[in-house]
């Protein structure tokens, strides 16, 4: 038998469904289940994606046995609606409409009314008793056709039709007369000649074949694998094109086109939302030249159709098990439906709507948990504008939701002012023609940034998302001039002080300062707000406890202080993963016996120090363990160059030249500063974090790590003596080999069994290590055999894997993001076939020598939807991430067991 | 049946032969053979190697069975010999020595005359007639058994007597009287009482049995432990214990004892070569308290035996296919062999008698290759004193010979002082009483180092080597005075600024300043001898031709100038493995350009300054390609980060501060000053050796690696046409991912093409890769797709591998290897169980998708012997070492290419 390309959807035969959207892409799939399922779907066929590829592989040519399938198809498509491709009297129109598996802007999209020529025009004209309406779709196919398949320039055809208005003083299409319909067809035929070199096809198979070439073509195109890139789209997967009977919205005031969301796509409400036009096809309610109507409104101009509508769309949504984004047609009264998906919405829509259909019993709690992105919950952890305020604002522009958040403040021009103003505690908004490495600082120091060009994968996108910072690029309208310090947009000049707003969730850019306030469920864990009256975190707790009921991982905090730990407490987290104990040694009181210990000579005098040290240490943790009610909290020991804690060489270096030049060199000042000096010469190091760092310092001056060990086990101790239960878990920083950490795992058991037996008390523990170093990955089976449980360090170990160091590498990881030699940049997301090869073997490994390991992970990665898949996916016990982040990790930790039980 | 653990070496039966080294140890196993062969050895029989763990595993107690066995064959040698152990008239005596597979200073050595006591003492002087010679015998006994078994500080008995011989003014210990010995025996008998808190066993049996108690447990001492780790002897081996009939040097003017060598140790001659005492044990020989006579004095005074002992040795040397190193005693003109085996030697001796041996027919080239230790091959590049000037040097002490070479200079005893006289141009040994991690600077700016205390592990000893500076460490009679700055050894006070010289291979240390000169051989390679003038070159280049007709793998070397290549060709490197292109910008007429292209700010500003780096890249690889006679020459493309080439931050800050305080902070010069300053600080990285380097400057600045490439294409295709063969293999440095080396190798192969088309020339070449990143290993197989050969960038590997900076990890490394943490520095051999995983691992995968995939390496690895033997084992085509190193490469290659056929 023969292999089957094209499918057919219509009255007389449906030949897919919905779950053959790899097959016929998210459009065909839904054409051919709505069809399945009786709702008023124009008849077609869906070319599938195997064509795609066979398409591209022969240069960009239909095979021939295509070419017949679709042919007879086409055939079956006259039959069912009893009209002729072609045909002078009762011609048939059809659209051609690509439609990959996973929605894909940047594809060539639509051509509509194909199959008209000067021939059929007329038949049109005959048979609709309307010929104004004929030579309208007419001039629309030529237009479509010159802009989408031969590639010509829109703005050719946008500018003879906006003179031809002009020029006859009319303002909207509808108005246009046949007369100048057919002059506008007369010059869009020329545009065509001119420049295409090829008068516009009047044989209309011709058309159809070049159209759908132009589809499959168009899956190759700059845009598309850029954005294919972005949201890794497989570049083998292919679009499918669809061809289906033309359904008209513009036959007269009977007729309308609209698009329409069964749910608030931004709150999450339960109502019909959306926007319709009158006497208009498709292309009109995006274009924005004529003002749509609210879907509302159908109800009081189109009741019936309104009803109909209503309840197909709750059909729809009870079919699919989620809200739906639609688009539908209507022709003189008659209601058509044109496409069906799952809509974008909020991250608070969301959450609302999938614990809202649970409610309804249209879903299970499982599926509920797959209705939602876990990076969107972050959106609900933002500041948000006050909407009042907002609303009252004015608009100047929309530019791309490059990085959500909402962002006001002073307008700034460049970095180094960005920086100053931010220094003297002003928050700005930096605006730029685009952003550049050098920016970096100038970035880090605004609330939000602002592009005149670039796209969302531009420099100011990338390192926006990077920093958190909300950012919108490529707001085309926006006139720069830098050297007068100003810019002009959507009618107004802004100058260098004066404040905007940007919000990067919606890409709006807003005049004045509009208030931000925390997020509700920011309050709500703060305790500044009862959970009772926040509705968001009430259907917020109950989704991520669906989540709880689900996930095999369990999810901990990476926390410094009792006050983080208390937030990744109430957020949920079920221990603590990481805690940085030198992020302790930085405070004020503290330096000083750090800088003693570091400067002093000998063991006995670093001692000294140390036992000064120690009943901070102490205090801390004994808070920590508090605070964590009983979970694990996981210590690692000093981990930082030491050199970190001391003045910088060339700052030193200076300020004793300016004493020496000011004839002050022999002040006792300076000899202090020149025996400085030459410590900080003394620890110096080239490359700090390949350096006398982690276990390197505490194999190297055990009496820290016994100062730490100490300071764990009394607090510890002490805790138990009052009756708290406590489970310290000790973590040895940047092994290499099973030998420093057996150096250092001796030296803290030494410690904890002297503290214990001293304060009489029993108390479990263990002693593990930070996964983070290749080599410690590559022989995790010897680690294992002494370490008690391992925790991937991805952010040391992603930057020895590629020898790449964050903070320096930020430069060219960038261009190689915005030159497509990377599709990710490592730092955000597991780079699962590199650093996760490794991180596989060594769970492998390790648990070959030790079944039991407990093996999680602590990196920034930890955090992010896809490595949490990752960690998942090869057995890790569990993730820690920043508190802010566990409500994501709860839910990722969710989707991935149950994409695994499917 | 029983397992059998004790085998017997005599006339009535012999259980063990010389392949038994795993379980009778070297000498065991030895003294079985040379018994087999019929030569003259004391009967006796050895407890294998198994008993030592046996023991150790039983807290240092002989399991039964083996006591039984013993005791068996004690009975046996009692048959044999006639004489029963601890009998009082006709007493057998024994022997109790140590003795591994491999020869191992630090364990317990031996024990003579076991099974004296107080009466058998009377049996023997009845029995041997002479009464003073079992006194003799006896009060050795007491004093080993006290020092060896019951660790007793040898100098206690030493002391007593010393003080013994000055009351009676005696010089020489035979001049003794019976009273005299009667007395130190008293006094010894004391010693042990008060020491030990036992008195002297008079149980023969007890002796025997704590004797081989005390060596099994010394296999585990400290010392030998260590001694184990830097040899890489594993630790499970143990070592065996024989026990042997004594026979007696110290029986009278006819009886002697010797140790000798069938060549000369430090020449190779033929001769046999030693020393011999007579009326003396063993350990009189090494002691130094009497003077011993060159073996060759043997001839004139015992003739018959000299004869004999010139058959046996020279059947030892036929027999063992290697010049001997022997033990023998002499009693009553009867010869005794008591040991054999390969002795140590030089390593110009060593290739001399490996050659020698062949051409007597006695070896075939297979075995004399595994003959040589590869490293000992450095030793004939090295600097060497003038023999005749050293000759007439006053030696004042040997110390242990820690690092080789010779070295002389005037004396500092400050790291401080060396820097500065080195800075003046002054040669300078650095004595010490021990260095540490701050000394490294004045070390570096030394010649030689010479310290008071340490032994081979000690920081001056492992940085000596590692630096490849000559050292003697462990002089333990050098007193130093500091603060005095002078020292006083073997009788004389020698103060800083004095000369001497240290011989690094033999321990020596020289009054004076001994010249030194190039060793014979490179003065030969660099065409200052004739080859037919220099006898021992002649032996070299024989060998190496013999390794080359027996290697898998080829050998090339790393070379950045003509000069360098010319070296190695005439070393017979058959290609190059890696020419650092960044050394070439590193010239004064260059550098300029350089420093343009870098601050430039437009890629147009830096295609200026490229246009003129062009012609000297050119012309350094057309000289580059011709010295390499149409070898391969793989040339890397740049690799530094561009900062290297500006100057440093700090010292422009200095600068600029200097010149503002003197008042002229507007100069113009300081505006430029500040201007560099600020481009320093955005280049500048945190951490250098992963930051924008390598392929990362590559992809970022395409123009640059534009100008390598048709600098390499412009130089072949001409000298292709001028007729010279030529082979580019063009490598790209720090690859992580292969779409970083495809998007390079696409820039390369542009340039390629167009300059071979321009040049109408016919030329072959490749684009390969450096995997010196984990992750470029771990991806292998994607890499080999596009990449035509693999070279493996072990610096950075082991860098990014371990995490560790070569740099900076000097001062926690060296800890880690004098504390035992470690046995190896990763960065002087391949780390197999890490780094060498990650080597097999992209060895593998890189075949599986490109099959003849030509894999190297171009690390300092690939001139180390054990690195070569495993590069081999993983099957790599080729190692690229220093031009010095090759020999080295040649010599290793061939003896891992033997092994594998065995």
């Amino acid at each position: 038998m023969n292999k089957k390309y094209v499918y057919f959807f219509g009255k007389s035969n449906v030949e897919g469904n919905r779950e053959m959207r790899d097959l016929l892409g998210g459009k065909g799939a839904n054409l051919a289940e709505m069809a399945g399922i009786g709702l008023p779907v124009p008849p077609g066929f869906t070319i599938s994606t195997d064509v795609c590829s066979l398409f591209l592989e022969k240069g960009n040519k239909l095979p021939l046995e295509v070419e017949k399938e679709i042919l007879t198809h086409l055939e079956n498509l006259e039959k069912e609606t009893g009209r002729k491709f072609g045909d002078n009297n009762n011609p048939l129109l059809v659209s051609v409409r690509s439609g990959a598996k996973f929605s894909m802007p940047g594809m060539m999209d639509t051509v509509l009314n194909l199959g008209l020529n000067d021939i059929t025009l007329k038949g049109l004209a005959a048979k609709s008793g309307d010929r104004r309406f004929a030579l309208d779709c007419f001039r629309r196919l030529i237009q479509m056709f010159g802009d989408v398949v031969l590639e010509i320039p829109k703005k050719k055809f946008e500018e003879i039709l906006r003179k031809k208005k002009a020029e006859k003083n009319i303002y909207v299409d509808t108005e246009m007369t046949q007369e100048i319909l057919e002059d506008v067809i007369t010059s869009y035929k020329n545009i065509i000649k001119d420049a295409a070199g090829i008068p516009f096809p009047q044989d209309v198979k011709e058309q159809l074949f070049m159209a759908i070439s132009a589809v499959f073509s168009s899956w190759d195109n700059p845009r598309a694998k850029t954005y294919r890139r972005i949201n890794h789209i497989p570049d083998d997967l292919g679009t499918a094109v669809n061809v289906q009977l033309m359904v008209f919205g513009n036959f007269g005031e009977d007729s309308a086109t609209g698009v329409g969301f069964t749910r608030n796509p931004a709150s999450g409400k339960k109502e019909l939302f959306g926007e319709y036009l009158r006497n208009a096809q498709g292309e009109d309610v995006v274009a924005g030249t004529r003002t749509p109507l609210q879907i509302k409104k159908m109800a009081d101009r189109m009741p019936e159709v309104y009803k109909e509508l209503s309840d197909i769309t709750s059909k729809l949504e009870k079919h699919y098990g989620d809200a739906q984004d639609f688009e539908f047609t209507v022709q003189e009264k008659k209601l058509y439906m044109l496409q069906t998906r799952s809509g974008k919405r909020t991250g608070q829509a969301a959450v609302k709507i999938a614990v809202d259909l649970v409610e309804e019993e249209l879903i299970s709690k499982e599926e509920a948990l797959m209705l939602v992105d876990p990076q969107a919950l972050d959106q609900l952890l933002h500041p948000v504008f006050d909407i009042d305020e907002k609303s009252k604002a004015e608009e100047l522009a929309k530019g791309l939701a490059a990085s959500p958040g909402a962002a006001a403040g002073q307008v700034v021009f460049s970095s180094e002012e960005a920086v100053t103003w931010g220094a003297e505690g002003k928050q700005v908004i930096l605006v730029r023609e685009e952003t550049s490495p050098d920016d970096i600082h100038g970035m880090s120091a605004s609330q939000g940034i602002l592009t005149a060009t670039g796209g969302m994968t531009s420099h100011a996108a990338v390192v926006g998302r990077q920093m958190g910072k909300p950012a919108v690029v490529g707001c085309g309208d926006l006139v720069l001039d830098e050297e007068g310090k100003y810019f002009q947009l959507g009618g107004k000049k802004v100058k260098e002080g004066e404040a905007i707003s940007i919000d990067g969730a919606s890409g709006q850019v807003l005049l004045g300062e509009i208030k931000t306030k925390p997020s509700e469920i920011i309050r709500v864990v703060k305790g500044e707000l009862k959970p009772d009256d926040s509705e968001i975190y009430q259907y917020f707790t109950k989704l991520l406890s669906w989540a709880d009921e689900v996930r095999r991982m369990s999810v901990r905090a990476n926390a410094d202080t009792p006050e983080d730990a208390e937030i990744a407490f109430a957020f949920g987290a079920e221990g603590i993963g990481l805690t940085r104990t030198e992020h302790m040694f930085f405070e004020k009181e503290r330096l000083p016996f750090i800088k003693g210990m570091i400067l002093s000579e000998t063991e006995e005098d670093r001692r000294k120090y140390l036992d000064k040290l120690l009943p901070f240490q102490r205090k801390d943790f004994f808070e920590l363990f508090k605070a964590m009610h009983g979970n694990p909290v996981t210590i690692r020991t000093l981990d930082p160059p030491l050199h970190e804690f001391l003045p910088k060489k060339e700052d030193l270096m200076v300020e004793i030249t300016e004493f020496k030049a000011s004839g002050r060199g022999d002040d006792k000042k300076v000899k202090e500063l020149e025996k400085l000096l030459e410590r900080v010469r003394a620890l110096s190091e080239f490359n700090p974090m390949l350096g006398h760092r982690g276990c390197r310092l505490g194999v190297t001056f055990p009496e820290i790590i016994e100062m730490q060990a100490k300071a764990i086990f009394e607090a510890a101790c002490q805790l138990v003596k009052e009756g708290t239960k406590v489970f310290p878990e000790i973590m040895v920083p940047l092994i290499g080999s099973v030998e420093e950490f057996a150096d250092q795992k001796k030296i803290i058991v030494k410690i904890a069994e002297d503290v214990i037996k001293k304060y009489e008390v029993e108390l479990d523990y263990t002693v593990g290590t930070m996964i983070e170093i290749p080599r410690a990955a590559i022989t995790a089976d010897k680690v294992a055999e002494e370490a008690e449980f391992f925790s991937f360090g991805t952010n040391d170990l992603t930057q020895t894997v590629f020898g790449i160091s964050r903070d320096d590498g930020a430069a060219f990881i960038n261009h190689y993001l915005t030159h497509g030699i990377w599709t990710d940049n490592p730092f955000t997301t597991v780079d699962v076939e590199g650093v996760g090869e490794l991180m596989k073997w060594a769970v492998e490994k390790g648990r070959k020598n030790r079944p039991n390991l407990k093996v999680g992970i602590c990196g920034v990665h930890g955090g992010d939807p896809r490595s949490i898949f990752f960690c998942h996916k090869i057995g890790l016990n569990y993730v820690s991430c920043s508190a802010y982040q566990i409500p994501i990790a709860r839910l990722a930790a969710a989707q991935v067991t149950l994409q695994e039980n499917q």
